[in-house]
C-alpha cells in the first residue's frame, strides 16, 4: 500500500461558504453525534458556533469581551422540527448528511442560526431561509433554529449571567428576520408565561413533577457550566418515567416521533443542584394523534425557572 | 465582505495519512467533544473508527458481513492515560489539539488503536507506538489504547452478541505489538478476574455497591446499544456518590485528577435493565497520595458482568 488514497476512503467532511451568511457542509455521521441521546442536539448547536465564528468576525470558541473576560455564545432558544421520515433519532452511523446553515441578525448581542439537515445526494438547494422553515418545508429534512445570546458569568458562578458583547462580533451584514416570523414571538410568550403558546383545540391530560440533580459526572460542559444538550436530556429522562407512568412500554418510549421540540434556556445551575420538573400532557386531533408535553424545569430550592420546554409528538399509526 | 475568506476564518481541522498505518489530524476542541463528561471519550472513539476506516480497508461506519448483516467495531479495552497538565477534562472549548493515531493488527476479529492528543504547535512527531504509550510517555500529552471487536448482534437482542468479521477488513499490513507490550495481558487479567491486576503496596480502603438503571434518555447509541462512551459516565456517576459518602465536597470531585482509566468492556444490556455497581478503593503511597477504584458493572439480575473499570487518581497537592 503507498501513501496515495485506497479505494475505500471515506469522503471527506466538506465545508464551504455559500455566500456571506450561509455555510453548506457534507459529513459522514458518527457514533458521536446520532443515537437516543442528546448528541445529534450538542452537534447542531456546535455548527450553530462554527457558522457565527465563520460569518461574524469572531472566533466563538475564544470570545471575550473588551476586558478580556471570556464571552459565551449561549443558547436561549432551541427549536428541532422534522417530519416522520426524519427527526432527531433518524439519522444513524455511516450516514451522509448536507446542512446548510444560515444566520440572521438580532441586534449587537444575539444571533439567529437555522440549519436544513437531509440526506445527501438529493440536490436540495444550498440555503435555508425563515420563510421555508416557518411556512415551506421541505419533506424529509430536519429544520432547527437556534437563537444565541452573548453572556459572561459574575462572580457568583452559574446562576449569575451577564449580557456581553465580545470584541469582533459582526451582524451588521446579516439579514433581520420579519417581525412576524422571528422566534421572538415564541420565546418571549414562554418567558412571560411559563410554557409556549398552545394549539387550537387541545385538551389537558395529566401533570406530573419530577425530582433531577444536576449530574456531577454528565451534565457540565468544558467551562462548568450546564451544557445547553443536557436541558434536552432532562426533558427526555423526565417524560421517559411519565411514560412508565402512562402505562407504555420502554420499547414505545425509544420509538417515538418527536416533530416539534422547542427549548427556551432562561437560567443555568450550579453542579448538584436539586431541580424540579414539571410535566404537563395534552392531546388534540382524532385519536388523540398529537400529543405535547409541555415542561418546566425550576431549581428547587429558589423556584427559579432554568427552562421552558415543549415536545409534540405524532401518534398516528401507533 | 466578498466570497473569500475574512481574516477571522478558524483554520480547518485537518487529517492526513502519515504511512500506512498512522492518520495525523489537527483539530479545535468544540462544545460536543469536552467538559465534565463523557464526550471526550467519545469524539476519540469516532477517532478509532475513523482511523480503522481510512487503513484497514473498509468502511467502519457501515460495516457488513458476507450475508450482509451489520456487523460493529465493538469497544473491548479502552485506556486513557494522562498526567497532571493533560487529563480526559483539560481541553476546553478553542484549544487546538495535534492528535496522532496508529492502528496495530490484532488478528481477523480485532484491532489494536493509539492515539496521542496534544495542545498544537509543540511540533510532537507525527507517530506514536506502544512502546511509547507504554515506557516512553511525552509529558503534557493524553495516551489512549483502544481494543476493538468485530461484533454482530444475535436474535434477543444487546445480550446476545457473536465475534463477526466484516467483509473487507484488512489488517495483514499492520504491526503487530510484542507480546509483552500488547494490552491483552491487561485485559486477559480483568476478564478472569473481575478486576485489572493491583499495584505493590496498594491497601484496601473501602467497598460500596451503588444501583443504576440503562437510562433510556441518555444511553443508548444510534443502533439501539449501550454506548461505549455510557461506560464511563456509570463509573464517573458512581464515582461521584462515593466522594459525597467519603465526605467530600463536589468541587473536589469536578476537581479530581484522573491519570489512568481502563474499561474492559464484556456485556451489552437492554434498556431500562438494572444494574449494580461496585465500587473498591484502596491507596498506596505516603499520605494516600494515589487512590484507585476499581470497578464493576453487573447487571442485577443475571449477575452477568458487564465491565470491568480502574480508576487511578493523583491526589498529590490536594
Amino acid at each position: 500500500m503507498s501513501g496515495s488514497q485506497p479505494r475505500h476512503a471515506l469522503h471527506a467532511d466538506s465545508l464551504v461558504r455559500v455566500d456571506e451568511r450561509t455555510l453548506l457542509r457534507e459529513v459522514l455521521v458518527k457514533p458521536g453525534m446520532c443515537g437516543h441521546n442528546a448528541l445529534l442536539v450538542g452537534q447542531i448547536g456546535d455548527w450553530t458556533w462554527e457558522a457565527v465564528s465563520e460569518l461574524c468576525g469572531l472566533n466563538v470558541f475564544q470570545a471575550a469581551d473588551a476586558e478580556g473576560s471570556p464571552t459565551y455564545l449561549s443558547f436561549y432558544y432551541y427549536q428541532v422540527l422534522g417530519d416522520r421520515a426524519f427527526h432527531l433519532r433518524t439519522p444513524t452511523f455511516g450516514d451522509r448528511l448536507q446542512v446548510v446553515s444560515t444566520c440572521y441578525g438580532l441586534g449587537s448581542e444575539s444571533v439567529l442560526t437555522l440549519h436544513r439537515l437531509s440526506h445527501a445526494g438529493r440536490g436540495l438547494p444550498p440555503k435555508v431561509s425563515v420563510e421555508e422553515l416557518l411556512n415551506a418545508r421541505i419533506p424529509e429534512c430536519l429544520y432547527v433554529q437556534n437563537v444565541n445570546r452573548w453572556i459572561r458569568r459574575g462572580v457568583t458562578g452559574n446562576k449569575e449571567l451577564y449580557a456581553a458583547a465580545p470584541v469582533g462580533f459582526q451582524q451588521a451584514h446579516l439579514a433581520t428576520p420579519a417581525p412576524e416570523l422571528s422566534p421572538r414571538i415564541a420565546y418571549d410568550a414562554a418567558r412571560r408565561r411559563g410554557a409556549f403558546a398552545s394549539e387550537a383545540g387541545e385538551r389537558p391530560a395529566g401533570e406530573w413533577t419530577l425530582p433531577y440533580e444536576v449530574d456531577l459526572a454528565r451534565d457540565l460542559n468544558g467551562v462548568g457550566l450546564l451544557c445547553f444538550a443536557t436541558y434536552f436530556s432532562i426533558a427526555d429522562g423526565a417524560l421517559a418515567k411519565v411514560w412508565r407512568l402512562l402505562g407504555r412500554s420502554d420499547r414505545s418510549f425509544l420509538d417515538r416521533l418527536v416533530v416539534d421540540t422547542r427549548l427556551c434556556f432562561l437560567g443555568n445551575a450550579e453542579p448538584g443542584t436539586q431541580l424540579s420538573v414539571q410535566l404537563r400532557r395534552s392531546v388534540r386531533g382524532e385519536a388523540e394523534a398529537v400529543e405535547r408535553f409541555d415542561i418546566q424545569i425550576i431549581e428547587e430550592e429558589s423556584q427559579r425557572m432554568l427552562a421552558v420546554v415543549a415536545l409534540t409528538c405524532d401518534r398516528r399509526g401507533e
